[in-house]
Protein backbone atom coordinates (compact mmCIF):
# COMPACT_ATOMS: atom_id res chain seq x y z
CA UNK A 1 0.00 0.00 0.00
CA UNK A 2 1.17 3.71 -1.27
CA UNK A 3 0.38 6.18 1.52
CA UNK A 4 2.74 9.16 0.02
CA UNK A 5 3.24 10.56 -3.29
CA UNK A 6 5.50 13.34 -3.56
CA UNK A 7 5.88 15.08 -7.00
CA UNK A 8 9.00 16.86 -8.17
CA UNK A 9 8.46 20.87 -9.10
CA UNK A 10 10.75 21.76 -12.38
CA UNK A 11 9.78 19.58 -15.36
CA UNK A 12 7.64 17.39 -13.42
CA UNK A 13 4.57 19.46 -12.05
CA UNK A 14 5.52 22.54 -14.36
CA UNK A 15 8.13 23.51 -17.21
CA UNK A 16 11.43 25.01 -16.42
CA UNK A 17 14.22 23.65 -18.39
CA UNK A 18 12.61 24.76 -21.61
CA UNK A 19 13.10 28.17 -20.29
CA UNK A 20 16.26 27.89 -19.24
CA UNK A 21 17.10 26.27 -22.66
CA UNK A 22 15.59 29.51 -24.47
CA UNK A 23 17.95 32.12 -21.95
CA UNK A 24 20.57 29.71 -22.94
CA UNK A 25 20.10 29.73 -26.02
CA UNK A 26 19.75 33.65 -26.27
CA UNK A 27 23.08 33.37 -23.85
CA UNK A 28 24.83 31.93 -27.30
CA UNK A 29 23.46 33.73 -29.47
CA UNK A 30 24.67 36.94 -27.76
CA UNK A 31 28.44 35.57 -27.14
CA UNK A 32 28.72 33.81 -30.56
CA UNK A 33 29.95 37.18 -32.49
CA UNK A 34 33.35 36.50 -30.17
CA UNK A 35 33.25 32.97 -29.37
CA UNK A 36 32.71 29.44 -30.91
CA UNK A 37 29.07 28.53 -29.99
CA UNK A 38 30.44 24.93 -29.03
CA UNK A 39 33.10 26.51 -26.83
CA UNK A 40 30.23 28.43 -24.91
CA UNK A 41 28.13 25.72 -24.36
CA UNK A 42 31.04 24.08 -22.77
CA UNK A 43 32.35 26.87 -20.21
CA UNK A 44 28.80 27.74 -19.02
CA UNK A 45 28.30 24.34 -18.00
CA UNK A 46 31.55 23.99 -16.29
CA UNK A 47 31.22 27.66 -14.94
CA UNK A 48 27.80 26.15 -13.51
CA UNK A 49 29.29 23.21 -11.85
CA UNK A 50 32.22 24.82 -10.33
CA UNK A 51 29.65 27.53 -8.82
CA UNK A 52 26.94 24.91 -7.14
CA UNK A 53 28.89 24.29 -4.03
CA UNK A 54 28.42 27.97 -3.50
CA UNK A 55 25.69 28.53 -5.44
CA UNK A 56 23.44 25.88 -4.78
CA UNK A 57 20.37 25.26 -7.43
CA UNK A 58 18.52 28.34 -8.96
CA UNK A 59 18.37 30.94 -11.71
CA UNK A 60 20.34 33.35 -9.37
CA UNK A 61 22.92 31.24 -9.84
CA UNK A 62 22.31 30.52 -13.11
CA UNK A 63 22.52 34.23 -13.91
CA UNK A 64 25.94 34.37 -12.07
CA UNK A 65 27.05 32.02 -13.91
CA UNK A 66 26.19 33.36 -17.33
CA UNK A 67 28.10 37.01 -16.34
CA UNK A 68 31.40 35.03 -15.38
CA UNK A 69 30.91 32.84 -18.22
CA UNK A 70 30.35 35.77 -20.51
CA UNK A 71 32.94 37.82 -18.88
CA UNK A 72 35.45 35.24 -18.99
CA UNK A 73 34.97 33.94 -22.62
CA UNK A 74 35.65 37.27 -23.83
CA UNK A 75 37.99 39.11 -22.11
CA UNK A 76 35.83 41.83 -21.71
CA UNK A 77 34.88 43.03 -25.61
CA UNK A 78 31.24 42.27 -25.32
CA UNK A 79 29.19 45.79 -26.13
CA UNK A 80 28.30 47.28 -22.16
CA UNK A 81 24.76 46.22 -22.91
CA UNK A 82 25.11 42.43 -22.70
CA UNK A 83 25.66 41.91 -18.82
CA UNK A 84 22.50 44.02 -18.42
CA UNK A 85 20.96 41.86 -20.90
CA UNK A 86 21.76 38.91 -19.31
CA UNK A 87 20.20 40.29 -15.57
CA UNK A 88 16.97 41.12 -17.10
CA UNK A 89 17.27 37.43 -18.52
CA UNK A 90 17.49 36.25 -15.08
CA UNK A 91 15.11 38.80 -13.96
CA UNK A 92 12.50 37.68 -16.74
CA UNK A 93 12.75 33.90 -15.88
CA UNK A 94 12.23 34.20 -12.43
CA UNK A 95 8.74 36.42 -13.14
CA UNK A 96 7.97 34.08 -16.18
CA UNK A 97 4.45 32.62 -15.73
CA UNK A 98 4.50 29.08 -13.94
CA UNK A 99 3.09 26.55 -16.85
CA UNK A 100 1.46 23.35 -15.69
CA UNK A 101 2.71 20.39 -17.56
CA UNK A 102 -0.48 18.89 -19.35
CA UNK A 103 -2.32 16.20 -17.85
CA UNK A 104 -0.69 17.63 -14.16
CA UNK A 105 -3.99 19.02 -12.34
CA UNK A 106 -5.99 15.66 -13.39
CA UNK A 107 -3.54 13.15 -11.97
CA UNK A 108 -3.35 15.48 -8.81
CA UNK A 109 -7.28 15.21 -8.23
CA UNK A 110 -7.19 11.59 -8.96
CA UNK A 111 -4.50 10.50 -6.49
CA UNK A 112 -5.49 13.01 -3.73
CA UNK A 113 -8.57 10.79 -3.08
CA UNK A 114 -6.49 7.87 -1.72
CA UNK A 115 -3.08 9.21 -0.50
CA UNK A 116 -1.29 11.86 1.10
CA UNK A 117 0.16 13.87 -1.85
CA UNK A 118 3.48 16.33 -1.04
CA UNK A 119 5.99 18.27 -3.53
CA UNK A 120 9.48 17.95 -3.41
CA UNK A 121 11.58 20.21 -4.96
CA UNK A 122 14.97 21.92 -4.76
CA UNK A 123 16.33 24.99 -5.84
CA UNK A 124 15.93 28.98 -4.69
CA UNK A 125 13.91 29.25 -1.84
CA UNK A 126 11.91 32.35 -2.63
CA UNK A 127 11.64 31.66 -6.19
CA UNK A 128 10.46 27.86 -5.54
CA UNK A 129 7.81 29.05 -3.21
CA UNK A 130 6.80 31.60 -5.56
CA UNK A 131 6.32 29.20 -7.93
CA UNK A 132 4.27 26.75 -5.78
CA UNK A 133 2.53 29.72 -5.01
CA UNK A 134 1.80 30.81 -8.55
CA UNK A 135 1.09 27.09 -9.71
CA UNK A 136 -2.60 27.55 -8.41
CA UNK A 137 -2.16 23.97 -7.06
CA UNK A 138 -0.64 23.97 -4.00
CA UNK A 139 -4.22 23.62 -1.90
CA UNK A 140 -4.15 19.32 -3.26
CA UNK A 141 -1.03 19.21 -1.26
CA UNK A 142 -0.66 18.25 2.42
CA UNK A 143 2.94 19.51 2.41
CA UNK A 144 5.63 21.34 0.72
CA UNK A 145 8.94 20.56 0.78
CA UNK A 146 12.01 23.14 -0.89
CA UNK A 147 15.67 21.55 -0.50
CA UNK A 148 18.81 22.22 -1.64
CA UNK A 149 19.76 18.99 -2.41
CA UNK A 150 17.97 15.75 -2.72
CA UNK A 151 19.94 12.70 -1.86
CA UNK A 152 19.46 9.72 0.45
CA UNK A 153 19.55 11.90 3.68
CA UNK A 154 16.77 14.47 2.69
CA UNK A 155 14.16 11.98 1.90
CA UNK A 156 15.09 10.14 5.27
CA UNK A 157 14.61 13.23 6.91
CA UNK A 158 11.01 13.72 4.89
CA UNK A 159 9.94 10.68 5.27
CA UNK A 160 10.14 10.69 9.20
CA UNK A 161 8.60 13.99 8.94
CA UNK A 162 5.81 12.32 7.45
CA UNK A 163 6.23 9.15 9.62
CA UNK A 164 6.21 6.77 6.22
CA UNK A 165 7.81 3.78 5.69
CA UNK A 166 9.66 3.91 2.44
CA UNK A 167 8.14 0.95 0.93
CA UNK A 168 4.66 3.02 1.27
CA UNK A 169 6.37 5.79 -0.43
CA UNK A 170 6.75 7.32 -4.44
CA UNK A 171 8.71 9.56 -5.73
CA UNK A 172 7.42 10.76 -9.45
CA UNK A 173 10.53 13.39 -10.93
CA UNK A 174 11.69 13.72 -14.22
CA UNK A 175 15.50 13.30 -13.09
CA UNK A 176 17.29 10.30 -12.60
CA UNK A 177 19.86 11.54 -10.28
CA UNK A 178 17.81 13.41 -7.99
CA UNK A 179 14.51 11.47 -8.16
CA UNK A 180 14.62 8.16 -8.52
CA UNK A 181 18.43 6.97 -7.33
CA UNK A 182 18.76 8.50 -3.95
CA UNK A 183 14.61 7.13 -3.18
CA UNK A 184 15.31 3.66 -4.63
CA UNK A 185 18.90 3.83 -2.64
CA UNK A 186 16.73 3.94 0.44
CA UNK A 187 14.06 1.53 -0.11
CA UNK A 188 11.51 3.79 -1.71
CA UNK A 189 9.55 3.45 -5.05
CA UNK A 190 10.25 5.81 -7.94
CA UNK A 191 8.42 6.93 -10.94
CA UNK A 192 10.72 8.23 -14.19
CA UNK A 193 8.62 10.87 -16.22
CA UNK A 194 11.50 12.15 -18.73
CA UNK A 195 10.91 15.16 -19.44
CA UNK A 196 12.26 16.47 -23.12
CA UNK A 197 15.04 18.44 -22.41
CA UNK A 198 17.07 17.22 -19.29
CA UNK A 199 20.37 20.00 -17.66
CA UNK A 200 23.34 17.97 -18.17
CA UNK A 201 24.34 18.33 -14.77
CA UNK A 202 20.99 16.09 -14.03
CA UNK A 203 22.20 13.68 -16.75
CA UNK A 204 23.26 9.85 -15.27
CA UNK A 205 23.48 6.43 -16.33
CA UNK A 206 21.74 4.52 -13.97
CA UNK A 207 23.30 1.22 -12.80
CA UNK A 208 22.07 -1.74 -14.76
CA UNK A 209 20.92 -3.53 -11.52
CA UNK A 210 19.07 -1.01 -10.79
CA UNK A 211 16.95 -1.71 -14.07
CA UNK A 212 13.44 -2.95 -12.98
CA UNK A 213 13.74 -1.14 -9.15
CA UNK A 214 12.00 1.66 -10.83
CA UNK A 215 9.28 2.75 -13.57
CA UNK A 216 9.26 4.83 -16.36
CA UNK A 217 6.40 6.10 -17.64
CA UNK A 218 6.28 8.75 -21.00
CA UNK A 219 3.63 11.03 -19.22
CA UNK A 220 2.29 12.38 -16.05
CA UNK A 221 -1.14 10.74 -17.31
CA UNK A 222 0.18 7.65 -16.49
CA UNK A 223 1.47 7.91 -12.83
CA UNK A 224 -1.73 6.41 -11.56
CA UNK A 225 -1.47 3.39 -13.38
CA UNK A 226 2.24 2.91 -12.35
CA UNK A 227 1.44 3.40 -8.82
CA UNK A 228 -0.93 0.73 -8.61
CA UNK A 229 2.31 -1.47 -10.02
CA UNK A 230 4.04 -0.25 -7.39
CA UNK A 231 1.52 -0.92 -4.57
CA UNK A 232 1.30 -4.75 -6.09
CA UNK B 1 6.77 29.29 31.25
CA UNK B 2 8.88 29.74 28.06
CA UNK B 3 9.28 26.58 26.36
CA UNK B 4 11.04 27.49 22.77
CA UNK B 5 13.41 30.08 22.09
CA UNK B 6 13.73 30.86 18.57
CA UNK B 7 17.43 32.75 17.27
CA UNK B 8 17.67 34.23 14.28
CA UNK B 9 21.18 33.36 12.62
CA UNK B 10 22.56 36.74 10.63
CA UNK B 11 23.85 39.15 13.13
CA UNK B 12 22.51 37.57 16.27
CA UNK B 13 24.66 34.10 16.47
CA UNK B 14 27.08 35.05 13.54
CA UNK B 15 28.50 38.13 12.01
CA UNK B 16 27.18 39.14 8.13
CA UNK B 17 26.50 43.04 7.90
CA UNK B 18 29.48 43.54 8.73
CA UNK B 19 30.81 41.31 5.43
CA UNK B 20 27.91 43.17 3.56
CA UNK B 21 29.17 46.96 5.14
CA UNK B 22 32.66 45.88 3.69
CA UNK B 23 31.67 44.65 0.42
CA UNK B 24 29.32 47.72 0.16
CA UNK B 25 32.67 49.58 0.83
CA UNK B 26 34.78 48.20 -1.89
CA UNK B 27 31.90 48.47 -3.84
CA UNK B 28 31.56 52.07 -4.07
CA UNK B 29 35.43 52.45 -3.98
CA UNK B 30 35.40 50.54 -7.64
CA UNK B 31 33.04 53.69 -8.60
CA UNK B 32 33.41 56.11 -7.19
CA UNK B 33 36.27 57.66 -10.12
CA UNK B 34 32.41 57.90 -12.04
CA UNK B 35 29.78 58.03 -9.64
CA UNK B 36 29.30 60.64 -6.38
CA UNK B 37 29.61 57.76 -3.42
CA UNK B 38 26.27 58.80 -1.69
CA UNK B 39 24.43 58.51 -5.05
CA UNK B 40 26.14 54.88 -5.15
CA UNK B 41 24.64 54.01 -1.89
CA UNK B 42 21.31 54.94 -2.63
CA UNK B 43 21.06 53.60 -6.10
CA UNK B 44 22.10 50.19 -4.64
CA UNK B 45 19.25 50.12 -2.06
CA UNK B 46 16.86 51.25 -4.39
CA UNK B 47 17.68 48.41 -6.96
CA UNK B 48 17.92 46.33 -3.99
CA UNK B 49 14.70 46.90 -2.70
CA UNK B 50 13.55 46.83 -6.57
CA UNK B 51 14.65 43.49 -6.79
CA UNK B 52 13.74 41.81 -3.72
CA UNK B 53 10.20 40.72 -5.04
CA UNK B 54 11.71 38.93 -7.42
CA UNK B 55 15.67 37.70 -5.76
CA UNK B 56 14.04 37.28 -1.93
CA UNK B 57 17.33 37.70 0.94
CA UNK B 58 20.51 36.86 0.34
CA UNK B 59 24.18 37.28 -1.04
CA UNK B 60 23.08 35.90 -4.75
CA UNK B 61 20.37 38.71 -5.04
CA UNK B 62 22.66 41.39 -3.32
CA UNK B 63 25.84 40.16 -6.06
CA UNK B 64 22.79 40.52 -8.80
CA UNK B 65 21.84 43.98 -7.52
CA UNK B 66 25.28 45.02 -7.38
CA UNK B 67 25.92 44.43 -11.12
CA UNK B 68 22.72 45.88 -11.91
CA UNK B 69 23.70 49.07 -10.21
CA UNK B 70 27.11 49.22 -11.46
CA UNK B 71 25.83 48.79 -14.97
CA UNK B 72 22.95 51.39 -14.41
CA UNK B 73 25.08 54.36 -12.86
CA UNK B 74 28.43 54.20 -14.89
CA UNK B 75 26.22 53.39 -17.97
CA UNK B 76 29.30 51.35 -19.40
CA UNK B 77 32.03 53.18 -18.45
CA UNK B 78 33.55 51.02 -15.98
CA UNK B 79 36.78 49.34 -16.63
CA UNK B 80 35.83 45.64 -17.83
CA UNK B 81 37.29 44.20 -14.77
CA UNK B 82 34.92 45.57 -12.29
CA UNK B 83 32.10 42.60 -12.97
CA UNK B 84 34.23 40.27 -12.74
CA UNK B 85 35.39 42.00 -9.19
CA UNK B 86 31.71 41.76 -8.27
CA UNK B 87 31.12 38.40 -8.96
CA UNK B 88 34.39 37.54 -6.90
CA UNK B 89 32.71 39.52 -3.84
CA UNK B 90 30.00 37.81 -3.61
CA UNK B 91 31.76 34.37 -4.00
CA UNK B 92 34.09 35.45 -1.28
CA UNK B 93 31.20 36.50 0.67
CA UNK B 94 29.73 33.01 0.15
CA UNK B 95 32.49 31.50 1.26
CA UNK B 96 33.69 33.02 4.29
CA UNK B 97 34.20 31.52 7.65
CA UNK B 98 31.26 31.80 9.69
CA UNK B 99 32.00 33.71 12.49
CA UNK B 100 29.94 33.67 16.09
CA UNK B 101 29.31 36.55 18.10
CA UNK B 102 30.79 36.41 21.69
CA UNK B 103 29.12 34.96 24.18
CA UNK B 104 26.73 32.83 21.88
CA UNK B 105 28.16 29.43 22.91
CA UNK B 106 27.64 30.06 26.47
CA UNK B 107 24.35 31.64 26.27
CA UNK B 108 23.43 29.06 24.09
CA UNK B 109 24.56 26.17 26.09
CA UNK B 110 23.20 27.58 29.53
CA UNK B 111 19.55 27.72 27.79
CA UNK B 112 19.55 24.44 26.40
CA UNK B 113 19.42 23.01 29.73
CA UNK B 114 15.63 24.31 30.01
CA UNK B 115 14.55 25.13 26.90
CA UNK B 116 13.90 23.74 23.54
CA UNK B 117 16.02 25.76 21.04
CA UNK B 118 15.51 26.63 17.46
CA UNK B 119 17.29 28.58 14.97
CA UNK B 120 14.80 30.84 12.31
CA UNK B 121 16.72 32.54 9.74
CA UNK B 122 15.80 33.95 6.22
CA UNK B 123 17.77 34.36 3.07
CA UNK B 124 19.12 32.01 0.61
CA UNK B 125 18.33 28.21 1.74
CA UNK B 126 21.61 27.05 0.01
CA UNK B 127 23.65 29.44 1.44
CA UNK B 128 22.10 29.55 5.42
CA UNK B 129 22.11 25.72 5.52
CA UNK B 130 26.06 26.22 4.83
CA UNK B 131 26.74 28.94 7.72
CA UNK B 132 24.01 26.40 9.77
CA UNK B 133 26.47 23.89 8.94
CA UNK B 134 29.76 25.80 8.98
CA UNK B 135 28.85 27.54 12.33
CA UNK B 136 29.79 24.35 14.47
CA UNK B 137 26.90 24.73 16.83
CA UNK B 138 24.13 23.25 14.97
CA UNK B 139 23.75 19.62 16.91
CA UNK B 140 22.84 22.19 20.10
CA UNK B 141 19.55 23.54 18.29
CA UNK B 142 16.54 20.91 18.46
CA UNK B 143 15.46 22.33 14.46
CA UNK B 144 16.87 24.49 11.94
CA UNK B 145 13.84 26.84 9.68
CA UNK B 146 14.76 28.56 6.83
CA UNK B 147 12.50 30.97 6.03
CA UNK B 148 11.87 33.25 2.97
CA UNK B 149 10.23 36.06 4.98
CA UNK B 150 9.64 36.73 8.67
CA UNK B 151 5.78 37.55 9.21
CA UNK B 152 3.21 37.02 11.29
CA UNK B 153 2.12 33.54 8.98
CA UNK B 154 5.98 32.68 9.60
CA UNK B 155 5.76 32.79 12.99
CA UNK B 156 2.82 31.46 13.38
CA UNK B 157 3.42 27.96 10.89
CA UNK B 158 6.67 27.79 13.04
CA UNK B 159 4.62 27.52 16.63
CA UNK B 160 2.26 25.23 15.26
CA UNK B 161 4.68 22.97 13.95
CA UNK B 162 6.59 22.98 17.56
CA UNK B 163 2.99 22.92 18.91
CA UNK B 164 3.92 25.77 21.48
CA UNK B 165 1.30 28.40 22.52
CA UNK B 166 2.73 32.05 21.60
CA UNK B 167 3.18 33.42 25.17
CA UNK B 168 5.31 30.12 25.87
CA UNK B 169 7.68 31.74 22.95
CA UNK B 170 10.82 34.00 22.84
CA UNK B 171 12.72 35.06 19.42
CA UNK B 172 15.99 36.31 20.03
CA UNK B 173 16.90 38.72 16.99
CA UNK B 174 18.83 42.06 15.87
CA UNK B 175 15.82 43.26 13.64
CA UNK B 176 12.97 44.88 14.93
CA UNK B 177 11.32 44.61 11.80
CA UNK B 178 11.98 40.61 11.45
CA UNK B 179 12.63 39.70 15.04
CA UNK B 180 10.75 42.01 17.21
CA UNK B 181 7.33 43.40 15.44
CA UNK B 182 5.64 40.17 14.05
CA UNK B 183 6.50 38.31 16.78
CA UNK B 184 5.14 40.68 19.23
CA UNK B 185 2.27 40.88 16.84
CA UNK B 186 1.01 36.95 17.28
CA UNK B 187 1.30 37.43 20.94
CA UNK B 188 4.92 35.91 21.59
CA UNK B 189 8.08 37.72 23.36
CA UNK B 190 10.81 39.33 21.78
CA UNK B 191 14.21 39.91 22.99
CA UNK B 192 15.97 42.90 20.44
CA UNK B 193 19.87 42.88 20.94
CA UNK B 194 20.79 45.45 18.06
CA UNK B 195 24.04 44.91 15.89
CA UNK B 196 26.09 47.27 15.80
CA UNK B 197 25.68 47.72 11.95
CA UNK B 198 21.59 47.46 10.33
CA UNK B 199 20.77 46.94 6.72
CA UNK B 200 18.51 50.51 5.86
CA UNK B 201 15.86 47.94 4.76
CA UNK B 202 15.20 46.43 8.09
CA UNK B 203 15.54 49.60 9.46
CA UNK B 204 11.80 50.44 11.25
CA UNK B 205 10.81 52.65 13.76
CA UNK B 206 8.28 50.80 16.15
CA UNK B 207 4.93 52.04 17.17
CA UNK B 208 4.99 53.79 20.63
CA UNK B 209 2.04 51.67 21.94
CA UNK B 210 4.91 48.88 21.49
CA UNK B 211 7.00 50.02 23.87
CA UNK B 212 7.16 47.86 26.86
CA UNK B 213 6.01 44.85 24.81
CA UNK B 214 9.06 43.65 24.17
CA UNK B 215 12.53 43.95 25.79
CA UNK B 216 16.17 45.80 24.05
CA UNK B 217 19.25 44.03 25.86
CA UNK B 218 22.84 44.98 24.47
CA UNK B 219 24.50 41.86 24.04
CA UNK B 220 23.83 38.85 23.60
CA UNK B 221 25.24 37.25 27.21
CA UNK B 222 22.10 39.40 28.59
CA UNK B 223 19.44 37.37 27.04
CA UNK B 224 19.21 34.80 29.68
CA UNK B 225 18.09 37.46 32.41
CA UNK B 226 16.14 38.81 29.90
CA UNK B 227 13.98 35.42 29.18
CA UNK B 228 13.62 35.27 33.07
CA UNK B 229 11.92 38.45 33.08
CA UNK B 230 9.92 37.63 30.12
CA UNK B 231 8.92 34.19 31.69
CA UNK B 232 7.68 35.75 34.84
Amino acid sequence: MIELVAFDGDDTLWHTESMFALTQQRFRELLSPWVDPQLIDERLLATETGNLQLFGYGIKGFTLSMLETAIELTDGRVPSSTPKELIDAGKAMLAHPVELIEGVEEVVEALRVDHRLIIVTKGDLFDQESKVARSGIADRFDGVEIVSEKDEATYRRILEEYRVRPERFVMVGNSIRSDVLPVVGIGGHAIHVPYPVTWSHELVEPEPELAGRYQVVSSIAEVPAALLQAAA
